[in-house]
């Protein structure tokens, strides 16, 4: 099951069929993977961190000055999508915005498309997952002076993002943690690293070159609140096998615990993500 | 002007409207910049340097593990866009295949589109460029021991080259070079980088994570038959300045020089580039 809507400028988007095309070959999404996106999660009818999807979406678009839809528009558009969505439980909507035909007459290519969540994302939230370390290549020293390398923007172009996945997959593993050229922690390919120590929660800041994660925002303000203590600091490598649990975070995923860190297993964190999941909830 | 053609089992391809979409929203070329392309450049219906463009996109299909239409389909393509290509002087084809619909039956999304060459390549190989050199960030020592990043693979997740384009743009310089985390030199965002120094021809080598040029080959065949030295080596960033002549190189650009890089002057090197020109020239 699919809902697509185009935002093509009329009030709340047009529905229209996600099997038929409705890009051109020379959109630079296609040819240049020149735009941004966000993957809301909506439970019931009501999409989750909405806002901060939003936010986070006018700042990949601002890195690269690209035009994108108001935010009125995006939020028109994912209520067109899920009052024409007959399932209830969980579903999800990616937003997408492309810099438009290089040939057109301008505009960007904007399109909200509602699909199911996979059945692996919600299987690895309860089973757990093991991952693998890989290298990043980049020092986090570069972030600040190397804009052009978009690094904390959510771009279209994932391509290495994707292949880092099937390397993890190739060797047996569900997921990859990054790790930058200063052997701090960085992020998953499409998740948030989040780690737990001594009733603390950490997760590496923007500053190391990571995306801002909407999901682990949620969960951190939901555990402050509840009386722990959360920290946005670098993390060194050496410290994830250290930590009582180690999780990857995504708004599809929500909260999925690592079992197994480059073949070795880790520290049984079953009730430490049940307890994280229950906080991460309780926010909605 | 532009003639498409999708490579859609049929032989030779088959004529589409460039106007048109033909891309699903779903499209992990469009949702993941995950696929692979190359632009060739043709002249009075002759398209040059087809077989390393093939060898080249088979080996990027390779690296991003994805499954392209054969070398003898993208050429009965290219085909198919030439004769129905009603102009004569140069033109240029990209080819270009993604990992096809998400939700889909399979199989990848592949088609050759031609185009004018733009008014601004042609005018550069004249009057030359202004340059500035810009971190890319990595160390080329992580190119071999991580195949997940890519390096040397021409993907279409192109958002950082583009970006770094954008930035030269905004502090009014033409390219850029990308300097690697060790101070050596590696490419273009959408080229080679040749420098000449003592009728020494020299670029980068693919292990230090650039694309091996097609364009740049030719070159250095022609130059070697005329009795230049070339080496395929790695180059410091403070032999730029020093060289007689500093060049991009590209399928579209052929051999354009560079004029100034950082805001620096650089020696003339306008008669140097006539003879690279004159030299890449003769190989058809």
């Amino acid at each position: 099951m699919r809902v697509l809507v185009m935002l093509d400028g009329t009030p709340g988007g047009t529905l229209a069929d996600p099997d038929a095309t409705h890009v051109r070959v020379d959109d630079l999404g296609v040819t240049r993977g020149d735009g941004v996106f966000e993957s809301v999660l909506v439970v019931d009818g009501a999409p989750r961190e909405l806002d901060a999807h939003l936010d986070r979406l006018a700042r990949s678009a601002a890195m690269l000055e690209l035009p994108v839809p108001d935010r009125s528009a995006w939020a028109a558009a994912v209520r067109t999508v899920l009052a024409a969505w007959p399932l209830a439980g969980e579903m999800a909507v990616k937003l997408v915005c492309t810099r438009g035909p290089e040939y057109g007459d301008g505009g960007p290519t904007a399109f909200a498309l509602g699909f199911e969540v996979p059945a692996k994302s919600r299987r690895n939230r309860t089973a757990g997952v093991t991952a693998v370390t890989l290298e990043r290549g980049f020092d986090p020293a570069i972030v600040e002076r190397a804009p052009w390398l978009l690094l904390g923007a959510k771009t279209l172009s994932y391509a290495v993002n994707m292949a880092a996945n099937r390397y993890a997959e190739s060797v047996g593993a569900d997921e990859v943690i990054f790790i930058a050229a200063d052997n701090t922690v960085l992020e998953g390919p499409t998740s948030t690293v989040v780690l737990v120590t001594d009733r603390t929660l950490r997760t590496p800041p923007p500053t190391s070159g990571v995306l801002l994660g909407t999901t682990q925002a949620a969960l951190f303000r939901a555990a402050e609140r509840a009386g722990w203590t959360t920290k946005v600091e670098p993390v060194d490598r050496a410290e994830l096998t250290a930590a009582d649990g180690l999780f990857v975070v995504s708004s599809i995923r929500k909260i999925s615990r690592i079992r197994a860190l480059d073949g070795v297993a880790l520290p049984d964190a079953t009730d430490l993500c049940t307890e994280l999941n229950a906080l991460y909830e309780s926010e909605y």
